[in-house]
């Protein structure tokens, strides 16, 4: 009986009550069961230490011989004592040690200025371990310390549980190997995409510490997949199927699973991984992890993991499955810098960046796309949202899985105008001593996030068409009675951007106007934005004149790259983001003026770490001339 | 220069200040880079995606044939569309995709019930990665996402940082390599001790992701140790040497590197660890890690991990250094259950247990013993205490990082009377969902404990000479208020411990008097101390009177222990204490009485997780089987 539209919950469920086999055992050498769970307790067989060890460096003694001995009153030996460095055995006619410190030796005698009870400064037998004692319990994960213990045990082998054997099977048409994909010199096909979910779950499957295999990309054809499930099933325990249960003409492993083997569940009440499914093809387990990059890990993390730690012992966690799934190193209850808008009725994956303002740690959701690995990856941590939590409000606190160590104090929050240079100089900030987080927001937006203490440092170029200045009255406006710190960064080249050649010929801001142009515009609050504004006034131009005025992006890159896609004629943006492109994408750039590009940083933050390794980092030399190398930027004082 | 007895913070400093050295780069395919440290940005060439790509399931539509279209009003094409899988191309001559929701299809003719705008359901090229975008930064650790990241972009290969090489050298006579001390099928031999420290060492360099090659053991001679030092020091960055740099007849390393490289500095104001070194061989640093295994680990993770994360990259993070160096998954700073003592002007290395009780988390030390191997295996995690901090009250909050994932609702802590039987009930409690946490603290250790609210459960065999019944006056006076259960869990035979064949011929407590006799007590507050008590006073006997009256033990197997390793003549100890001991350190049991052995748990936990599994875990019938083989034990109702 398949359930639908499960919630993580009922899918756990059904994974405790649906997975059931006996648990397989086998013995490695100690020294290779690092990360292994124990299958049975460790009984000691041996003593540690197996002799009375000394605990210290002196002279082993009989006890009574030390009676009465003060410094006042000291005793004299001239037999009956052995010299023992720490660890070293006391022997039988010995009970006890005099530590170096309470002794003198002349020519052969030994004055004792301390007395001793029987035992004093002695390891005896089985101190640390005895014979019989527990030295560690079943299920237990063998950690350094002890495997360490084993081999002192003498035990040079270690009875663990044998790892579940994954094989992850990609699907697809459009999927190109990893090995093709990096292989092309130019732009791969056109339509195709690459198979890169397989070193992504490789990577976990390291992390976690279970084997997995993986097999070249099976085309979307039935008896194909059919085919390949005949030939793995009786080597694996678990067959992770990539794409193909979602509702697309070409998804098949659904109805194939269904038909073939059982299925126990399908579709997740989570976003993304919607299209998991969760079933058995004859005695293999089977989790069908959705094809987008950040589908396939929330499936991942959600349903395979939970589903290894059963195979693997019997059991797993539900406090901390999903911790130890995304491989968190800290784990907090953190409040939201932005409001956050989740889908009703659907937990929700999201990925999070953090930074501390004003002794405040605070956690942000970058791009919620399932097709952005970018995301995945910049991601400083993740969380899952609630069904229950749909509109989360700035400072709603959730709870974060820290997929990194974060260096609080050294971290700046950078919102602003998106500039390619600047985006540049993060790992210049890193060499000294920083570390920057950027967000595009525009530059009104990142003068707001200034005045409300949403970041440490801000940047614009907003032209005021009443001054014919730039900055200044936005920022007087802006910052109230706060010390702002400017810094004139650099001027860039501003300009439209056309397809190559400028097939249509476009020559300034008019033609905007035509019925033929349409354009791809900034967000509201964005300098360019507010560039284009001012130009469409001064030549008397509606924003409602303008096809496409509505449409817009957030940064220089997106928007050029809307016109090379042909979803719009034209765009304004910095020179740039004209460059470097692709042969079939190439665009072409007409200037029409060149900005001041403004830092401001409230003066509070000048001693931070972070402020100080940025405003080292931007004299770098090395920064330096890959901006100029990037044309279409001038130094403040060039 | 050597700078002698440093700070954890003035040997940091050190360590930057004398450790530099060109950082090596290589290339490394993506699929072998999970964990490596980017060497330089990676800048993209590729877009992601590299063409328009469909956003959802539909039809691929000009946005402007839309125009007006809504449910009442729909639009029909009979071409100029074509059905795109989510993922798909959008061919030039589109510009959106409809969603397959607002349409409906028959014999060729599309229905439009939705008006779109350009570029709608359309993901376009460079969305998720645009070329000439900051893939990654310098120093990014290469995780899952980042890989697959790294192969959507086209790159088969990573710019890392090589990883740093290291090799152990373990020295000492007395020291024997694993695999001999693994081999023997008795007990090793007297006075040598196991070489497991490179085990350990072994595993932490592969949890931070560092090579290690370990030789065999170097007997305690200057010239051998040169000799080997001479051999590797052009093959690897690091040494690490094992023992040798106290101030022992054998300890020749410091005096080595003084003479024949450099020492930066010797001595650390830590405990243990104390003996830690640092210093050079030619080209090659050396780091000497004390003998003993705590030692030789706070060494490792205190000197060591900085060191070859400046190795590796140029520099560490000061803040997360030691929470990397002991592969912590989290922090927290939670007070302690316990006072805790610490040595002036030294910080501390404590390893701690934790436990949650009446919705509080807490941590206790183990114990503290430089030498104790078990207790670094059974910690939860770690803490340095500095060297401020002396004496630590009960309830002072210390910042601790966990060395293993808690599931604190599970977890229950006794308090109580040692019992080895007891001891084998961990694994059974997790076999039923709790776990176990047991800490001998005695009889009535374990009841005032319970009355403190310091634990769920605890245990007691208190004889009350003046009733002449066990438990029931002592839990009556500390329970106060409080509802207890009490269950009787087995009667225990309790007994005089002696050497084997009983040489000295002691037959009852009156020979505890004997002038040849000593003997090893309990600890005030354990049960078996309080038996012996009553039988000295029923026959007339003084503490005074027997030897070795004042020197206790915290265990039955240690005060067993005690007397096999010749240090006491006899002790009061439950039989299993006698039983399975090694040939060499047999003992005799002379039995006294049976007493009943009761837990004792507050009712408020009744309904705590692990005190439902203990309960299950009472009746198993696997643990009852293990505890009949034991000895000495009758169950309450047989």
């Amino acid at each position: 009986m398949v359930k639908e539209h499960v919630t993580l919950a009922e899918a756990w469920n059904i994974l405790k009550s649906n997975v059931s086999r006996e648990l397989c055992v086998e013995t490695v050498p100690v020294n290779q069961s690092f990360g292994r769970a124990l299958s049975s307790d460790v009984i000691a067989c041996r003593n540690i230490p197996h002799f009375n060890a000394s605990a210290v460096d002196g002279y082993a003694v009989r006890s009574e011989r030390t009676a009465g001995a003060t410094a006042a009153t000291p005793v004299t030996l001239m037999a009956g004592y052995e010299w023992v460095n720490t660890g070293m055995p006391v022997n039988s006619e010995y009970d006890s040690v005099l530590m170096v410190e309470d002794s003198s030796m002349e020519n052969g005698e030994l004055t004792i200025i301390k007395s001793l009870t029987a035992g004093e400064n002695v390891r005896p037998i089985g101190e640390d371990v005895s014979i019989g004692q527990v030295a560690a319990k079943k299920y237990d994960i063998i950690s350094p310390a002890l495997a360490a213990l084993f081999i002192a045990l003498g035990f040079p082998d270690a009875h663990v549980f044998r790892l579940p054997r994954t094989i992850y099977i990609p699907t697809g048409d459009e999927i190109v190997g990893a090995s093709d994909w990096t292989s092309y010199e130019e732009a791969p096909p056109y339509g195709k995409t690459a198979e890169s979910n397989s070193t992504m779950i490789t990577g976990y499957f390291r992390n976690w510490g279970f084997p997995i295999d993986c097999v070249d990309t099976v085309a979307d054809d039935p008896e194909k997949i059919v085919e390949i499930l005949e030939e793995v099933h009786g080597k694996y325990d678990l067959i992770l199927i990539g794409a193909g249960s979602a509702k697309g003409e070409k998804d098949y492993t659904s109805s194939i699973l269904r038909e073939y083997g059982e299925v126990f569940f399908h579709w997740l009440l989570m976003k993304p991984a919607r299209p998991a499914m969760f079933g058995r093809y004859k005695n293999c387990y089977v989790v069908n992890l959705p094809g987008f990059p950040m589908s396939s890990a929330a499936a991942l993390w959600s349903v395979a993991y939970p589903l290894l730690k059963i195979l693997h012992t019997g059991s797993f966690d539900e406090d901390s499955a999903l911790s130890e799934a995304v491989c968190s190193c800290s784990e907090d209850e953190l409040p939201l810098l932005i409001a956050h808008s989740s889908p009703a009725g659907k937990a929700e994956w999201v990925r999070l960046k953090a930074v501390e303002l004003d002794g405040k740690k605070t956690v942000y959701p970058l791009s919620p796309g399932a097709s952005t690995m970018w995301a995945i990856a910049e991601a400083d941590g993740v969380s899952v949202l609630p069904a229950s939590q749909i509109e989360c409000q700035k400072g709603a606190r959730i709870k974060v899985y820290f997929t990194r160590r974060i260096e609080w104090s050294k971290r700046i929050l950078f919102q602003g105008s998106n500039d390619p240079a600047f985006e540049r100089l993060g790992s210049y900030v890193r060499k000294y001593g920083g570390e920057l987080v950027t967000r595009s927001v525009g530059s009104l937006g990142g003068l707001a996030a200034l005045s409300r203490g949403e970041a440490h440092v801000a940047s614009c170029h907003l032209f005021d068409g009443e001054s014919g200045k730039y900055n200044d009255s936005y920022i007087e406006k802006m910052r109230g009675d706060n010390k702002w710190k400017r810094i004139l960064l650099f001027w860039r080249e501003q300009g439209i951007i056309v397809r190559e050649g400028n097939p249509l010929g476009i020559n300034g801001i008019e033609d905007f106007t035509r019925d033929d142009v349409s354009i791809i515009n900034r967000q509201p609050g964005a300098g360019t934005r507010v560039l284009l504004d001012f130009m469409l006034r001064e030549r008397g131009i509606l924003p409602e004149q303008v096809k496409g005025y509505y449409h817009q992006s957030i940064t220089h890159f997106d928007a050029a790259n809307r016109v090379a896609a042909g979803l719009a004629s034209a765009t304004i943006a910095i020179r740039v983001a004209a460059r470097g492109r692709a042969p079939d994408s190439q665009l072409s750039f007409i200037p029409i003026t060149v900005e001041p590009y403004e830092l401001v940083i409230p003066e509070k933050y000048l001693d931070h770490k972070g402020i100080i390794a940025l405003l080292k980092a931007l004299q770098d030399s090395e920064w330096r001339a890959q901006v100029d190398n990037m044309g279409g930027y001038r130094w403040e004082n060039a």
